[in-house]
């Protein structure tokens, strides 16, 4: 089943994978995870009882809950279909029905070595978000029984390796979550006033990005999960990996930052923007225009075979020479895509990692004071052969 | 580290969990997915990197990453806790921290025995929900160096059962996430009319629950996540697990369902209500008074040792007589409190569950039908020794 709806192939990515397989000797991966059925084969499972099914050799096909067959029939590409009965009272047990459809699958194929998700300790969630399905022990007991007799092996790494550089194609799809973002940064500099909240400047963001994000360049499932900080003792401890937004309102001269995931049919953008209720305060000004030069000297760096600690510098060293090196605690940057953050490239002083074309990597400098408060600039940008791209490139000002 | 914020203390599930242990011989437990962490310390997890120790003799410890120290500290009851280094670029590699707490955690306590979560493939997420983070092979391979020697036993259904029965504190937090999602269901019917879109909706319903529950009763961690369909097409289909949102505007004459699924620090409600936009047609009226009663029907016949399958036959028998039988193809309810959904009870024609005192489950029969379109109506209700409690009552009304 070809998929039509798009005029832009990923035929790179299923082809490349075909590669790094056979140099891996895998005959065949049985996928669950949504971020990893989507990267094959172009469908964005609605909750994660779909499973992909790709050979080496032969058409890749996905079991499908046959209640989504009119979503899945417009997404799937280079890829086959097959729907098993689920959710409804009379439907048997859905494990069974896929163990079924594997067997069939597998049947008088010969696979020896076969690939599975061992070992993704951090997933991302489909559109809904509201539960996470990961494979675990039953998924592993149901491919060592249909499977009995080939060699199943953890190709976490091989995966995790080969989503680190994004197809041309996929770079089109995650610019359009970083456009979506900016609808959500906008409404949020729009609404930081004296009196709003950081819980109502999130759920602001979100809605914005929920709203103007379905049906913007043919986006069907879009989300955005906002964290929002307010005033000195907030924002200064911004810098955590999450942060809870409270009902705190915003007094004449508060900070607020915004730490924005967005996912769009299964693309994620990593936002974060700063503003101010009323008028800043002299420091903040300078903080704020060190912050903006720091993620701009970083920015201007990457390019493809520079040293991710030498751009983590560039960041870094403006920070230090403007005197605030001891209130940047965290990294530059970290990857992302088929999630909110990927493992690599990590920008940071200790960093091993070379900047390849196709990498996409947030570039996210801060500066957190006890008495100012807290202060970050975040955007997305792609490693290319020359230099780099930033998707969805939105303003940076304090106001 | 007695836990202060709350004046009632979950004492009963700590002690309840010791008895199954004892039962199952287990030694400790070694538990990371933030409801589990929940469950037992009384600490949600800002993200998936805390750790709880549970032994089956002893205080329990909780190792948390060092920058979540405040939010820690008032929420851990009848345990301990542990910090590490987390986040920033000069600490070292958190799984070899945890490690070592861990050793010495164990040191000379003779554990033989050491359960953990192999096999949850539905997980709840944590409050941000951009990413699950769940144990795989990385946390097994962990916990066999670390505690070498011991037995490692997959707790899953162990926990699983134990959470079937809630704790009459528990009951009373899961009170507090209903009562926040009326506020969603409030906001959601007042802004049904033509014109507006499921997605505007949903993000009004996301909106009221994160903004008007943050706050509420204590509750600090506050997210809804909504599903809107609205017209014959989109509600016709309503009773799939997950349904997308569209920009599709509302007409005189359409219903909109709100699925909706929200969190309260931990502790989950699903809810669902339908509006109009406009007059309901005549049928529209009929099919949804007969959802009511058949709601009702099924609420009235719940309590401790009733039969799960009477509770389904009491909605369906209700559906059936008014010649409806066809149009309502699932089950009446499911278990759930510390994720959307859990295993049991199950609500169904073929469940051979008992409703036991202290189980929570939802109870939304509905009718589709492609001409008329989609009508569910869902509360969650906690079964008690003679009847039964519904959790954060609200109005079911049609316009």
């Amino acid at each position: 089943m070809l998929q039509e709806r798009m005029t832009v192939s990923n035929h790179e990515r299923r082809a490349r994978m075909r590669r790094a397989m056979e140099a891996g000797r895998l005959d065949a991966l049985v996928l669950r995870l949504p971020e990893n059925v989507l990267l094959l084969s172009g469908h964005w499972p609605m909750i994660g009882a779909a499973w992909l099914v790709f050979p080496l050799e032969g058409e890749a096909t996905c079991l499908v809950p046959r209640c989504y067959e009119d979503e899945v029939a417009g997404s799937l590409e280079e890829c086959g279909a097959s729907f098993y009965a689920f959710g409804s009272t009379d439907a048997p047990a859905p494990m069974g029905l896929v163990a079924g459809s594997l067997k069939e699958l597998a049947q008088g194929r010969g696979w020896k070595r076969i690939g599975y998700e061992g070992n993704f300790e951090v997933s991302a969630p489909s559109w809904n978000a509201a539960e996470a399905m990961v494979p675990a022990a039953t998924t592993l007991s149901l491919l060592q029984t249909v499977f009995d007799g080939a060699e199943l092996v953890d190709v976490t790494s091989l995966l995790t390796r080969e989503r680190l550089t994004k197809t041309a194609y996929e770079v089109g799809r995650l610019a359009i979550a970083s456009e979506i973002s900016c609808f959500a940064m906008e409404a949020f500099e729009a609404a930081v006033d004296v009196g709003i909240s950081g819980v109502e400047l999130a759920a602001i963001a979100e809605q914005a990005a929920m709203v103007k994000g379905t049906g913007y360049r043919g986006s069907v499932r879009v989300r955005g999960f906002a964290q929002v900080t307010t005033g000195a003792a907030e924002t200064a401890k911004a810098h955590r990996p999450n942060i809870i937004s409270t009902a705190r309102t915003m007094e004449d001269g508060d900070l607020a930052v915004l730490e924005l995931g967005l996912v769009a049919d299964g693309y994620w953008a990593d936002r974060t923007r700063v503003g101010v209720a009323g008028t800043p305060r002299e420091e903040q000004v300078r903080i704020f225009e060190t912050v903006r030069k720091a993620q701009e000297a970083a920015v201007a760096t990457i390019r493809h075979g520079a040293l991710a600690r030498d751009v983590d510098e560039a960041a870094r060293s403006v920070i230090r020479d403007a005197g605030y090196g001891a209130s940047f605690p965290h990294i530059t940057g970290h990857g992302l895509g088929f999630g909110y953050h990927e493992a690599a490239p990590i920008l940071g002083p200790h960093s091993r990692d070379v900047l390849e074309e196709g990498m996409l990597t947030s570039v996210e400098p801060g500066i957190y004071t006890l008495e100012f408060g807290g202060c970050r600039i975040e955007d997305d940008v792609v490693v290319t052969a020359t230099g780099q791209q930033v998707l969805g490139p939105f303003r940076k000002t304090l106001t």
